[in-house]
């Protein structure tokens, strides 16, 4: 009963974090893509300072509720671990699916184009998937390494690391199967073609695999839990 | 008459904070838009960085004094759970209005403009006051979900939404009814047409109420106060 | 004699500190406007990325040595409180300008050019000195209100500012007296004609008092010592 | 035999994270130029971004584990006052350099370019070599000056630094032999002659040796080693 209300409340916080981070990522598109004039790289700097800026605000709002994990790849690192229960897993990783699909729907409603519409942008190709693989180990292990300093500069590392990926990949780093899924669904700066979803998801999965088994070796004392936000003096969550 | 002191220097640091993030919202809006080329990405990117920029530093400054809200909605989102007392409400918005009026004038003398004038920029229509209302929401539950964190960087939070939302919303993120009424008066980059401004600040005292209400179910627990600055050691203000 | 010692190396750091600072500010306005192809507003971005970038890892740099003022106003507003005695703000003041020239002069070097030459760059004008006044009147509100919290990230809410207010008066926030002298020895994007440097001195004074004397009213328990970084467990300097 | 397991995993984090600064350095450099139509500062505002960014996450990510030096210059530093011991050098500047080679040509990969081509691009002359030695003294001082604050704003004051030296040198900053010889195996928008990089090895080295030298003198107090990333509470790396 008081788990069930817990995790209510947890998978709330994950759907609307996750829905409030793809308004960010897909309305910065648009609007980055309207205004620089066809200039790739002045909407990509609009993007992904947005994107950063948005992350850093999510995770420092939702951290100390949920986690804050808004990816169904960085659930399951930490159910791998102990950290969260296995059995949340299906409903945290549904909540960050609803909020992700959620979230486009309500930045094609502001800049007033249709809910959905599948995306004509091709990314396929092996070095694609690399270029995945590459983005999403080393935000697994930005998040392994970073999760024993139980500090609240924490956040701003992993924005840090996103704004990098996306600038030092060529698939410009999704990292995430929600966000993927529900960028195919964005025919804007920001979209996928639903076909090459699949691959980007497979690459994700290996490369959060990959990190999160070499900082079992490399750090062998880490928590179990990796979580951005602490709340100070180890204060439990209230509820 | 202690606490007459006490509410004279709080209205002041509110009424000096709110002109200072004017000068700097249109100050650099009016720069931006000079230097950029016509480039409105470029020119926004510089507005944006200059807005998020100078929130970390004033409500770093005035924090500790009056709240650092700079903002009737925020103000209003506080004394509806007791963080700050109704009685000193209307002072607070009268001094937030005030200021947010002397800044533009500010601005406007220093780039040799007449003090006042109003816009004739169009804001209008659904799709806008959706986006005021995501835009506010967003603001109030970062500012709700982050003070339980009691850290300095919480402003660094709530300036990296402003930043994020001013793009990824189709109304730039006005969020906020003093500057909203303030920009009205003044007919360059950052500007809104008078007519408008009622469905903005609609919009915004919606968004507001909704994430209040969403955060006081999420985190029972949640502080009364809605601060982001805490002075170490939980010292108290010196007056 | 051990003050004495203690002494030189306080200037060493402000002298080096300053140096680097207008290395910073000449070198990265002299790449910014080699590649930006024209527009202003890139350069400018550029411009002050560096100098904001730079002054958050100076100010903690020498912070601890110095208090990192870098600044004849700031020292001056400093020695007012009883933060520095005055029998050491000439030694200061006469440091932060030696190092400003020294700057400017590697700067130069670094990029192929003579090591000073007059500026031609009028900047005059009632409203630009009220720019001034503005700039630094925010500049020491922000130090005299941010010096109380004591903590690691005030030396950001400084950079912050600067970037800010570089964009938001039409002056580009000069600041500080040894910073303007030193300018007018630089024909490039950064430069003030000699003549027109008085006039900022004059504004960038007042500006700086009226903060001062603001502040003395707005907290009256504020410390008399306006620096930016404190070592931890407030360990003295070490030597 | 604790030691040696001790050692490798240090190396394998140095290897790593120096790979991963790799790839954030020259990938988003590949990016930044194809997208930016042209207009070098754009490119180079996203390169610095990147690499800032970058090195924000994987300082404090590695900083635990090995002290997140990535540079032999760096390391060399730290021997000559004590921090690292003279016998782990060696093993430390291979895995560093090994680190970068392997992260130049990922980025090439992803980027479907050939592994390795010599550069082409000519930084020669005595203004680029006083300006590594500017540039890697300025990096030293902000290392040995900030390793005192024991703060997880370090990283932040590192990155802070390098993205501002990027731009205010002529030479773009290298700092970091690593770095200099990997990217002297790029032909791409951030890579080096290889004939020229010997004379930005030693101006590294002279710079390094200098600021090292003055800090000395500055801070006799200075702690031996100079860490970015301490762990709260003193507590000692796990293994």
């Amino acid at each position: 009963m008081r788990h069930s209300t817990n995790l209510l409340r947890r998978c709330a916080a994950e759907a609307i974090g996750t829905c409030l981070l793809l308004v960010a990522i897909v309305g910065s598109g648009i609007m980055g893509e309207r205004l620089a004039g066809g200039n790739v790289a002045i909407a990509l700097l609009a993007n992904t300072t947005a994107n950063g800026a948005a992350l850093v605000a999510l995770i420092l709002t939702f951290g100390h509720i949920s986690g804050a994990y808004f990816n169904p790849v960085v659930t399951l690192a930490n159910a791998s671990r102990g950290g969260i229960s296995w059995r949340d897993v299906s409903a945290y990783t549904t909540a960050q699916t609803a909020g992700a699909f959620a979230g486009v729907a309500a930045a094609h409603v502001m800049f007033g184009l249709p809910l959905y519409f599948a995306s004509s942008q091709e990314r396929s190709g092996g070095r694609l998937i690399f270029s995945e693989f590459v983005a999403t180990f080393g935000l697994l292990s930005v998040i392994w390494g970073c999760t024993r300093l139980r500090s609240v500069v924490v956040p701003f590392a992993v924005a840090a690391y996103i704004v990098a990926a996306a600038w030092f990949t060529s698939s410009t780093s999704f990292v995430n199967p929600a966000v993927t899924l529900a960028r195919a669904a964005s025919d804007t700066f920001v979209d996928i073609r639903p076909a090459d979803a699949p691959g980007f998801i497979i690459a994700q999965l290996a490369g959060a695999f990959a990190a999160t088994y070499l900082f079992r070796w490399l750090v062998p004392a880490l928590p179990k839990h990796a979580t951005a936000v602490v709340v100070p003096h180890d204060e439990k969550i209230g509820f």
